[in-house]
This record gives structure tokens, sequence and C-alpha cells, in this order.
């Protein structure tokens, strides 16, 4: 059956032995009162809250799944509850501003948070990732009485924050959206100089567009003002609530806003997924007109990393829980013999191709952790860190990683899924073992959120060939110093690697940028697997770290315990030799450009006979 | 939405320009009676009766599933009446024995028709599936009485046939079984001298245990007789109907067995997975006691060929549906700048990327769709060519490859419905599209009838291992005969693609017979590596005959049009830059051994925080 225990042992060890958290804690006076102790007293408590409130919900959720009544939209039995108690206990203001009642925590702790909320319930963990994400917009890009009326309601889970971009005829393409905002005269109960505005037009796919866990909803809406210029230059971003909102944040009469219905879909059942329709629907302005793309992007890009980390809980529920199966389940003998050979047959994991995809799960789930926690550390460098250069050089680093965290992690994310459900033989394709729902929920962490050739695409556009390989030099150059410093012989195969990786990837973008100055089609061609290659090759350094720090606690007696620094450097020599070789085959795709992709005409894709 | 055409012209370009099946099926006595045009009429009436009878129920069938009431199963509606009006059509019996009333139609053309059926509903398609394999096991191991009592009704659709191994506690472990045959005395309506035998046990995961569809079931069970030896030896097979057929073929009364249950599972929920209860049902022997397995791998070779055309099919549907999306979607523009600049976006096929996903669905169809007709080909040389010799070698081909037409065409059929899904951006996760569908029913290919890991190690098993590499150095010998013959310098890149990978194998299959002959975990370690290498080079070959054969048309001004051959020479092309090089990496991964699955004690495998 599903089962799953956070991975405390491995957050703890990336936290405080690889990435040296509370040292940079202590250096950044906005995160100066969070210590190892603390940080590991809300890993604990995260730990037991959603293990012992979501997990139970999770099968239960997909079976029910949202329903729609009336207009109204009721979560599966047990959300309610489970949310209430969450809320109590300040989860989800986690990393909110402290200004208005958030915990302020960095998110390289947060992450770890997020993680098990996935891996416990993808379904659920939906409405607080998004609220999240809604948080930090407002506090990036209200005014001040703006986030003074909704940011303590939202840290509290009293009110959810939405994410309204899609409509039928668009979504990758935003510059195509119809819904539009024209000004209202100031109501009755709109503060002093209030401008407010009446938003028409149809949304969809709006997670937790309705739900029944909050007092309020706020949506985030993406529409465009009476003069606005053509195109995604002319996008405004506005705040429109389920509820009105008065000057003093009370709460008034319903908004003309109203839900059409909910998707059916593969997976994240728990998760309402909403047509809105707003119908002149009071709202207001958030930023400046014509600029609510770059103000959504904030939103979007905390959303990438989170559906990141989708991928990433996924995966390690989906392998706790086969390995689960695998203790039981006992089926022929080992290759040289048998292993037990009083009982009937052999624990089913003597049989090496069973270990293959074991370890395929678990290797990319260690990587990814590690890589999840060091984007989360470049972040709070980026928000926190007192100079301004260090600021910067992060930003960047975020900039340049951010699609790769979507994408990478969440493709990753589903190959753990599929794997492991594939260990379980038939079992894994029925329903009660819970195996096969991972794969399910996992599947729409690749599409949303942008899907991974959107990210692609933003990866060698925007961070790659607009700053002519400046992001990736500079990344380079921070992998190499620290691949130049600390650890010993016994892990010169993981620097050795990780310099070979480095290096092909360095080649095949420089050659990548040459071609792409001449052919556009170049770099889209390209796309999918250069973000792939990066997104090994950033293993690999993140690989190197935890061998490193391996092999310090070895000698120095670390708090992992011998086992878990060998079972580390096993699994990172797994990673090494199984999972990066797939560099070669993707430098060969990437060198056979666009012409295999081009070369057909778009009549000769139609199915003919 | 779902759409479908049977890709005919794709057919017919594979059976009579690459493999010329009228010329061989006109030398061959059995099969002298079907040319070409008898061949075309049955393919167009094959793409008519699935497409106008299945197609239109898979969806439905999906959402309805099965049901499970008082013993009884349900199946979707209207699966009846569409099952009856491909039984009367004769559908059913398709490629069974002639003297017993089946068509006795070649593979090479039959697995055309099961590509069809798989492709409009997979569902529906086991029900014939598994009935084609029972009345082939029974041909080739029942008594001539049991045959002419069993097999015209069951090529008629009448009665239908079904494989019952696996039980609770185990699947590929088939020594393990409880289920036992105790001998009967003689009932009044046995034939004179006939033995039966009480069978009792239970099985699980039937497809087709119980259903609506036929007026008889007939169970082809794996039991153990009184005096069975211990372990696989020791199992012999019985022949166990639902309803009891006397001496004459009349159906008497209900035979002791049940079905307990339907499974819940993520797919193929149009076809009934049962928990079939035997409890003393009456049963006959079929073939030599304790012989059993051998004789039901006549039946499970025969279905893992069926299973691979099932992962055919499916990418297949999945590939033209996200065609029939893509024609109409518009979003962004080309790289380059508009492609429609009257529009408000070019369709997004002008993008790469898209391109990317759209050809990689394609291209690992039509390299299916021709190894499918090459191993269909080598069956029909085994079974239907006057001279042993001939027989002989086929009869060894069709053991190499089976275990790779099964895996290496579900694999690629998964990705190829995963990759189409991608497609859809969000519509490709809501149920309406169906695209959801055919992951989910593509998944269970991997799983069933051996699961893919199965595969692999029966591979480097038993027909690399076990015979030094003698199966494959004849593959390697057969194909690089085949390299050397026609084609012109245009396609030179074609063959030199095909040397080289075979080179790769060669080599690889080498290093690891003697490593495997000192550590025979190397080769559990390497082989589903191994299965992947084999199965590129495979279709490499195969890509090497299309590209000759569609050169040939262009000169000769073919059937197929130009616009056909110079679109079979592109995605070529594509699966030469981008599909193949993945050989470099899983070269990479064999020569890595089995220390990096091995070393982790099996301990450090479970979750332990």
């Amino acid at each position: 059956m599903a089962s799953y225990r956070a991975p405390l042992r491995d957050m703890r060890f990336i936290l405080n032995e690889v990435f040296q958290a509370p040292e940079t804690w202590a250096a950044m006076p906005a995160t100066q009162a969070l210590d190892a102790d603390l940080a590991e007293a809300i890993l604990e408590e995260g730990a037991r809250v959603t293990g012992a409130e979501l997990f139970p919900l999770n099968q239960s959720g997909d079976a029910e799944g949202c329903r729609f009544e009336g207009g109204e939209v009721r979560t599966p039995t047990g959300f309610q509850a489970a949310f209430a108690t969450l809320a109590e206990g300040g989860w989800f203001g986690l990393g909110g501003n402290p200004e208005h009642d958030g915990q302020g925590m960095p998110k390289q702790l947060t992450v770890a948070f997020e993680e098990m909320l996935y891996a416990t319930n993808t379904g659920f963990a939906l409405y607080p990732a998004l609220n999240s994400g809604a948080t930090l917009l407002l506090d990036s890009h209200a005014d001040a009485a703006t986030k003074a009326r909704y940011l303590p309601k939202m840290h509290a889970g009293q009110w959810l924050g939405t994410m309204c971009l899609t409509e039928p005829h668009c979504g990758t393409d935003l510059g195509l959206i119809n819904t539009r905002a024209e000004p209202l005269p100031a109501p009755g109960d709109a503060a002093p100089g209030e401008q407010r505005y009446a938003i028409t037009g149809t949304k969809i796919w709006i997670t937790g567009g309705e739900h029944d866990l909050a007092e309020n909803i706020v949506h985030l809406v993406l529409a465009k003002l009476p003069d606005a210029p053509a195109g995604s230059r002319g996008i405004s971003l506005f705040l429109v609530p389920k509820f009105r909102v008065d000057a003093r944040g009370e709460l008034g009469e319903r908004n003309a806003l109203s839900c059409g219905g909910l998707e059916h879909k593969m997976g994240i059942k728990g998760s309402a997924t909403c047509v809105m329709n707003f119908d002149g629907a009071e709202g207001i302005l958030i930023g400046e007109p014509h600029q609510g793309l770059a103000a959504m992007f904030t939103m979007m890009n905390y959303e990438r990393l989170s559906i990141g980390i989708q991928g990433l809980g996924l995966g390690e529920v989906a392998y706790q829980s086969a390995m689960d199966f695998a203790r039981e389940r006992r089926q022929s003998r080992a290759p040289s013999g048998p292993a037990e050979p009083e009982a009937a047959a052999d624990p089913i994991l003597v049989h090496p191709d069973v270990r293959r995809m074991a370890l395929e799960a678990r290797a990319w789930n260690e990587g990814g952790r590690a890589f999840t926690a060091f984007v989360a550390g470049q972040l709070d460098l980026a928000k926190f860190h007192p100079e301004a250069a260090v600021r910067d050089q992060a930003d960047e680093m975020v900039a340049l990683l951010t699609p790769v965290a979507k994408a990478f992690l969440t493709d990753r994310g589903f190959e753990a899924t599929v794997t492991a459900q594939q260990l379980y033989g038939g079992n894994g394709y029925c329903v009660e073992w819970g195996a096969e729902q991972y794969v399910r929920d996992a599947r729409i962490a690749m599409i949303y959120e942008g899907t991974n050739g959107i990210q692609a695409m933003d990866l060698v556009g925007r961070k790659l060939a607009r700053n002519r390989g400046a992001y990736l030099a500079r990344f380079a150059a921070a992998m190499r110093a620290d691949l130049a410093e600390g650890g010993d012989a016994e892990i010169a195969d993981f620097r050795d690697a990780a310099i070979q990786a480095l290096a092909r990837l360095e080649a095949v973008s420089d050659g990548l940028l040459a071609r792409g100055a001449a052919d556009p089609d170049e770099l889209g061609a390209a796309a999918t697997d250069v973000l792939e290659l990066l997104g090994l090759v950033a293993y690999a350094w993140m690989w190197w770290k935890m061998a490193r720090a391996a092999r310090h606690g070895l000698a120095a007696d670390g708090p992992g315990g011998e086992a878990f620094y060998r079972a580390k450097l096993a699994v990172g020599r797994y990673f090494l030799s199984r999972q990066l070789p797939k560099a070669l085959s993707l430098e060969a795709r990437i060198q056979g450009g666009a012409e295999p992709l081009m070369g057909l005409d778009e009549e000769a894709f139609y199915p003919v006979d």
C-alpha cells in the first residue's frame, strides 16, 4: 500500500551538511532568528502534520474528487478539516512577509515543507501553493493599503489566492487574451482615491477558482484595459475577490464572478480546476497599467519552482511506496543462487533489474532534492542578502535555473513515478496500491505553469541567447570554483564526471548560439535537449556537493550516520554510471540541428489515409 | 477530439514495397490463395469495421467500464453489438487454422488488423487477442477431438479463450503456483477414454475471465497434478470451460468456477480483469503432464507480440489525434517571423519543439510498424515455409526478437502517447480530448504478459547467454547482408548509421557475455539496456529497408506517391538524428556494469526517516 515518511534525514543532510544553511541564515539580518534547532523543529512538525492530516486523504480524495453543485465546489471529504488544522498551525504563511503576519522563513527551508505537502497529497497541496505565490505577488507589486487588507488573511489561510491567465483560445500566447477591464465610478465602500474596474471574460483551468476551504477567494486576473496596446505589452493585472472587500478589509457582497464548471481530469482530482466567468466583476489594478505580465511573472516563477517540487514529492512517495511493496514481495531466485534458501523465493531486490528501477527513481529524487535546495538558496540570497552584488548574481542564477527546476524536476518526477509503478508488476496498475495515482498526479506537472517545452524555449531564448551565454558562463564559473574546493581522491570520479559534463554543455551551447544567430529555428529545435543537458550538469554538480559532504560526514562521524553516508555515495555512483550518460545522446541530438524537424512539410504531419 | 484513420497507406507500403509480402505468400503452399488484392480488401474492410464499430465506443467504454453484478460481468454499452458484428464478419478467426474454420491468413497481414483493433479500442481488443492466442495454443497442443470440439466455435467468436497463470502470490515465478488438479472418475458425458480433472485454486488478472460477449468461456489454466515435481517443471495445462462441453461439443451445465470480482484499474477499463475462483471445476489436460509451461509459451509468445502491437496502435491513434488538435490550434509566431501574418497567431506546427513532439511519436510508430511486420513475416516463414532450414532460421529470429517486440514496442508506444498528450498543453490532461486515456491504456502494456524487465531478462538469459550469442550473430549476418543490397548514395546515411549501431551492439554484447560468465548479476544489470539497444538496432535496419523502398518508389513512380515517399525519408532522418543516438548512452550504461546496482545493501533501499 502507499507509504510515506518525510525524508527528514536527507533534508537535514542537505540543509546542514551540503549547504550549511544555518551559517547563511545567521549571516543575513532577515533570517538571523532562524537556527538549526528551530529549522529542525519546523521540519519535524511539518512531517507530522502532513503525515497525519493529508496523507490519509490522498487516495480517498482521488477517488471522490471535487463536486460541482449549483455553482459551488465541494472539495473531497476531510479536506476542510485538514485545511483548518494546517491554517491554524500557520503553515500557509510559512514563507510570508512577517510585516503582514507571515512567518518569514527562508525558501531553502520552506521547499522541504512543500515537498512534504506534494508527497502526501498533491491535490490538496495546490490550494496553498497557489496562495503562497499570490501573496508573494501582492507583497511585491500591490500598494500598502492592499497589502494590509489582504496579506494577513491570506497568510492565515482565511482567504486564498488564485492565478487567472489562460482562456479557451490561448494559454502560452497570452497576448491573445480577450478578458477586458473597464474603469468604474468609485463605489461607496472604496478607499479614498481608489480606482475600481469591471472585469469581464472567461478564464479556464483555474486551480482553486472555487472551493469550500476559505471564506474568500482572491483572484489575480490578467485583462486588457480599453487603451491597451496589442499583444503581451497590453496586459494588466487585477485583483478580483469572490466577495467584495471594503476599505477596512471587511467582506461585502458577492462579486459578479462565478465558477462555470470543473474540468474532468486524468489526476489531481482533489484539486478544483475551474472555468471562471467574470461578468463585470469589480477589481483593483495591481502594479502599473499594461505591466501585468511582468508582475504576474513574480507569481509564475514562484509556481514554477513549486511545480518542480510537485515532481520531486511524487517521485519520493512513489519510491517509498514501491520499497514498501518490495520489502514484502518474493519472486524467483537471485541470479547467483538462492539468497534465502529456506524461503520459497527470494525478496525481489535480489534482482539487478529490480534494483535498477528502485535506484532510477531514488537517484533522481535525491539529486532533485539537492537541486531544489540549491535554487531555493539562491532565491534567499536574492531576497535577503545585504550586498547588492550577491543579490544580483543570485537573481541571475535563479533566472537561468527556474525553467530547469520546473521542467527537469517534473520530467524526472514523472519518470520516477512510472518506474516505481513498474516495480510492482500488475499490482502497480491496480488502483488500490496507489502507484498509478502518483503517475496520473505527476503527469500534469509537465504541462501546467508553462509546458516543459515552453520552459525549454524560455531557457534557450531568454536565458541563453538573449545574453549570449553570459548567465551560463557565470554558472559554469561558480560550478568550477566549487569543484575545485574540498573533496578527496575517493570521490575524484564525481569531480571528473561533473567537469566533463560541464565542458560538453559549454561546447554544445557555443555551437548552438552560433547556429541560432543565423537561424532562429535552431534554438527551438535544440531547446528541450539543452534544458535536459543543463539539468544533468546541475545534478552532477549537486552530486559532487553531496559526495563531498558524505565523505566529510564519514571522516567526522557526522550526524547522518555511516550507513546513510555510504548509501549516499552508492546512489551518487548510480547517477554517474546510469543517468549522467544521457548527456552523450543529448549532445548528438543537439548537434543534429533543426533540419530533421523542419524538413517535413507542415501538411505532411497530418494523417491522410 | 480523438481521431483515427487506419494508416492504410503505410501498411500497404510496408507489406508490398518494403517486404514484398505477396511474393512470399505466392511461394508458400499454405498462403498461395492470398494475393495483394485480397490483402488490400481485407485491410480496407478491417479499417472500415473497426472505425465504425469500435472507435465510437472507446471513450464511452473507458468512462463506463465493466460492471460486476452478482457474479456476472457486464461489458460497456455497445460492446456486445460490436462484438457480434465482428464475429459475424469472421474477424476473430482471421489467422486461425482453416482445418477448423479459421481464415488461415498469414501473420504479416493479421498484425495490421490487430493494430487497428488496439488503436480503435484497446479495452475491446483484448478479448479477441486472448482468444486468438488460445486457439493457437489448442491448435498446437490439443488432441484432434478437442480441436474439433473447440476451435471452430472459438474462431467464430462464439466461445472465447482466456489465459489463467497468475495467482495472488506469484506472477513472474510460476513455479510457486498453488492451483491443483486432481484426476476424476470419468463422467457420463466424457468421450471414451477421456480423463477429466478437478481444478481448484484462485487465479488473478484474468483478462476476459467473465463477460457477456460469448456463450462460453474457455479457460486455459496452469495447475499442478498430485505427483508434480516442485517448481516450474511441475506445471500442467488444463482446458476448463465456463459451461461443460460434452463429447459432441454441446454445452452442458455450468462448471464449478466463478468470477470473484473485477480489478479497479488505471486504464483498459472496457476490458474485464477478473479474479477467477476454480472450485473443483472440471477440465481436461492439454499436452503432456508437467509440460504445461512449455505449451503455455505458445500462447504467451503470441500474446507478447500482440501486446507489442497494443503499444503501436495506441501510439498511432495518439499521434493522429494530436495532429487533429495541432491542425486547429494557433499560438504565438514562428521563430523566424509570422508564417500567417493575417491570422492572430500561427499554427503550432511552426514551432520546432512542437514538431519534435510530433515526430518523436511518429518516428517510433513507423519504425514499430515495420518491425512488427518483420517479426510477423518471420513467424509466417517459421510456420508455413516448405523448407525446414528456413523454418528453423525464422524460429530463431522470432525467439530473439519476441522479447524486443513486446518490451520495445510497448515502451515506445507509451512514450508516444505521453509525447502526444504533451502536445495538447492543458487540454491533454482533460478527459474529453481522449489523449490521457491513451496514456493510461498504454501503461499496462509495459507490465502484463511478462513485465518489460522480464522480457529483458529473457533476452539476455535465454536468447543471448544460453547460446553464447549465436542467435545475435545470425541476426547480425542477416542484417549486414540486407544492408549490402540495393539502395543508392542518397541514403548512405541510413546504411552507415545502421552498420555503426550494429557494431556497437555486437561489441557491447561480447563484453557482456564475458562478464556474465563470471558474474550472473552482470546479465541482469545490463538486461533492460541491451534490449533497448537491440531494439534501436532493429529499427535502424527497418528504417534502412523503408528508405530503400522509398527511394525505389520515388524512382519508379510507385503507388505511395511522391509526398509519401519524401515524408518517409524525412521521418527516417528524424529517427537517425534524434532517436538512434540513444545507443550512445545505452552503451555507456551497459559498460558501467553491475556494481552501481549491487553496491547498495538491500536494507539501505528501504526508507528510514
